[in-house]
């Protein structure tokens, strides 16, 4: 680390989730009198999420600072690296990180390694998934969905294309678990409250449709509850998919197995987490891409190496079953992992994990929620106010509990929030999917991106006078469209359709402008193309 | 608009800042019970940002989102397109926008047209200012300028070179007049505070430099409350720099008018402001770029045409000076402008406009401010008291001023929040300026990004065994540098430093990945480059 001394005993600490904090946390407080121990945790957000509270963001219920921590508040003796791990040596003990400002390398040694990296989205392998559905897992991702929903009610209000206007007031979201669900009703109390401040929006334009794979929702709770938390929802307008699966998703419609098309400009997908690629590429044993620890919550032939949280495999050993991926879990697990690193720096025997479950709440919005704790079942108000009371509690750091609270009341009192915050600039470089046959952009469209064929084909039309729709040219894999109209500054002079299933990369005209004009074999390159195809006669 | 009747009037307003938002609430207001006007407005935010609270998102003393009211509460009976004006047809009596969701072109018809479309920040012509210095007006610069803030702090606390420290710990603003100095106390309280909670930075290394051109900060108020703020900010630790400018800005430092270098991370610029391109393309007459009304705030030779706000150019009668650019006098001119329309549809007189400014209050942070109201000079805590109790006031919106006033009370009781919340994604396309002699990147550095020459000169360097520094070649405008590393995933191979002056224009390596993969020519281009570059004899 910054300064080490070498009788100092290093322990790293890699992920700012539950499971990397409350190690932190509980190693502060363990080694209070110890200065020979140097605690260091790398992590790519100088805060740590209360996830439980992520839903609320869409809504604005909470306060978009106030779902989340400062990590340094937490451990305040613990030395934060505000970086992204970039790589785990765990033969000679180093690992690298991200740069800061300016290009340099950046590694820090450790005697014990905790691993907390946790899983991550992954739409790999389904077509249009990572093109054009939202994640639902981070902070940016809350305020991301916050902000593209308020989007798309602000243009279903001025839209007199009514298939264009459904879409917009289309709403979907893939994956009916925990997170699933808590986030669709979130989504549906904010866009049937928020849309009475739009002149032109009916509520009942609007749509909010669920998928889920299986016959019954929240697979995580007993049957009878899910129910109730079904039979709510659907009460309250939401229109659920039972045993049916996202396929497909273009920048129009989510496309489910059973062979239909939604249109849709908002798909959420809360579905597929994978495993941390850093977590996969290690060389010790791992069961479903995660990491097997012993009983202690070490890892097998890496000893000084330790695992916590969603990317480790412990198992429960009255059951023979892992335990769950949960923060409840991680938190119990950091105390423990936290306990045995002490034990093992001092020689003292180590404690084995376990836990029984205390119950699981869902907050349904709109002062419902259903779960069970310690065995009782619970639904309707008097969960909502177990929930919202035992989450207050669990909250990190005082300041915090204290907010959220304020928050809460002012949201009982005050009309919901319909402020778009936008700080993205524009992406410049982008990926897009489409299924055969649809229009990429029509003849007469604003040239606003040039388009770079990854795979598919795709064909060039024009509408020329007497002789009808005419098509011009097929393009393939390699091949770029759409640099006539960015060039000459005019609306598109043809139209382009998909021939089979395509995927493009694209660039903005702010970056194709930058890069055409300042690199001359860029623009030679595109100067050439252009007076091919517009010498090209009609094929 | 949407749908028009050809016997509605149809009163189209530009811009969603005081003078378009409020002229829209007063037409509301007094066209209560005329159903065949339509009220249109064209804003690229769906809120109304109260600016004089912006520096306090600084410091995150006041909610995100509380700074903000959302333009569909105040003024509800009002079509609302949350688009960008593009073009503004004053012939045709046609308005175009950007487009929403889809590439399609977008256009307004009016009957009264009111531009009310403020200025711009514009760094043009100094060089390297809109690289690396940041804006301050909009809510989006807020924030980013709070997460920039944190992020130095951040690097600050884990970095050990003790020069990149005093920059990464040097915060330099340019420009003292009311939003540098509002901005500049906000940061200094925030950044000394904050500091507290970084183990490894002691609050005295933090440096907060005010760079003003004149003798004199504040130049709005009275010199005696200007001098009293002065004194008030030097006490608290800002180092003020009088008849400074900046000239020229690097990622590493800010370059002075006599010549010396400020090394620092975050340079901040309050200073110029432009007319709106859309205003200065206007047929109309124009002084210093506002444009010209008559005392009934109607454009000359286009009827049904008018102009409010910051980019029109209102003569006091009085004094035969225009009227300042400040809120309070947008508020003023856009009902005085509103019953005028009003007027002229019924036939009726029309008013002119006349304001007596009622004072001005610059917040100090830290509970302080000074200003003058209705001739009284006021400074400190009662000045502070004052100020926070008139835009408490004014604020527009009943529930925004609760949320305000609760966050006032929470940020009395609780320590300053340092989450740094990032949503933005890498750019793809970036811009950069180097001063001579000044090294891009140095070999061994990690390879993030390609650098194509705009203009300039930059010579690459090798370290070769026996020989020390070799020059390999030297590369000017249109020349690209950085791709072997790229191409090859390895650190640097070479040292690149400028000759001359360089402007550069740098794409990220997710970008260059992206198009060199899947863009043959471009592939070919980069492959033939390397090869030479890599055969090539040392010169």
């Amino acid at each position: 680390m910054a300064n080490p001394q070498r009788n100092n005993k290093r322990i790293l600490i890699l992920g700012g989730g539950f499971g990397g904090v409350y190690t932190a946390m509980t190693l502060e407080k363990l080694l209070k009198r110890t200065s020979s121990v140097e605690i260091g945790l790398v992590s790519k957000e100088n805060y740590l999420v209360f996830q439980p509270l992520l839903p609320e963001v869409i809504s604005g219920s909470i306060g978009i600072l106030d779902t989340i921590t400062p990590i340094r508040r937490l451990c305040p003796n613990t030395n934060l690296y505000n970086r992204e791990v970039e790589s785990i040596d765990l033969k000679n003990n180093i690992v690298r990180t991200s740069s800061g400002f300016g290009p340099r390398p950046y590694q820090l040694e450790y005697d014990h390694l905790v691993i907390a990296l946790g899983n991550i989205t992954s739409f790999a392998g389904q077509p249009g998934i990572s093109e054009h559905a939202l994640p639902f897992k981070y902070l940016g991702d809350a305020l991301v969905l916050r902000n593209h929903i308020i989007h798309a009610l602000e243009e279903a209000d001025i839209e007199t294309n009514p298939e264009l206007r459904r879409a917009l007031l289309t709403f979907v979201i893939a994956g009916g678990g925990f997170s699933g669900v808590e986030a669709v009703a979130e989504l549906n109390d904010f866009v049937r409250a928020g849309s009475r401040s739009f002149r032109h929006i009916n509520p009942e334009e609007i749509q909010v449709v669920l998928l889920h794979a299986r016959p019954l929702i929240l697979p995580e709770l007993p049957e009878d509850l899910a129910q109730f938390a079904q039979r709510l929802l659907q009460r309250r307008g939401v229109d659920i998919r039972l045993n049916t699966r996202l396929v497909v998703a273009t920048a129009d419609y989510a496309l489910l197995d059973g062979g239909e098309k939604i249109p849709t400009k908002t798909l959420v997908s809360t579905v597929p987490s994978a495993p941390n690629p850093l977590v996969a590429g290690l060389p010790c044993k791992k069961e479903s891409g995660r990491i097997v620890v012993n009983e202690s919550l070490e890892v097998a032939d890496y000893p000084g190496v330790w695992a916590v949280g969603d990317c480790a495999w412990i198992v429960d050993r009255k059951t023979g079953t892992p335990y769950p991926p949960t923060a409840q879990h991680a938190i119990r697990e950091a105390r423990c992992l936290a306990k045995n690193i002490v034990a093992s720096l001092r020689g003292e025997p180590k404690q084995a994990f376990t836990f029984q479950a205390l119950g699981m709440l869902a907050g349904l919005g709109h002062r419902s929620a259903v779960g069970e704790i310690l065995g009782v079942k619970l639904s309707g108000v008097v969960a909502w106010l177990l929930w919202r009371a035992i989450y207050l509690s669990k909250m990190p750091g005082f300041d915090r509990k204290i907010r959220v609270a304020t928050d809460w009341f002012l949201d009982l009192v005050l009309p919901p929030d319909i402020v778009q915050i936008r700080t993205e600039k524009s992406a410049g470089i982008g990926r897009e999917h489409f299924e055969p046959h649809e229009v990429i952009f029509s003849q007469g469209d604003r040239a606003d991106r040039l388009y770079i064929i990854v795979d598919g084909e795709v064909e060039v039309m024009k509408e020329e006078p007497g002789k009808g729709e005419v098509t011009l040219r097929r393009l393939g894999s390699g091949d770029c469209f759409g640099e006539i109209a960015l060039v000459s500054d005019r609306p598109r002079t043809a139209t382009v359709r998909s021939r089979t299933s395509v995927n493009v990369i694209t660039m903005d005209r702010e970056a194709f402008h930058a890069l055409f004009a300042h690199l001359p074999p860029l623009r030679a390159l595109f100067q050439r193309l252009i007076e091919q195809r517009l010498q090209a006669p009609t094929q």
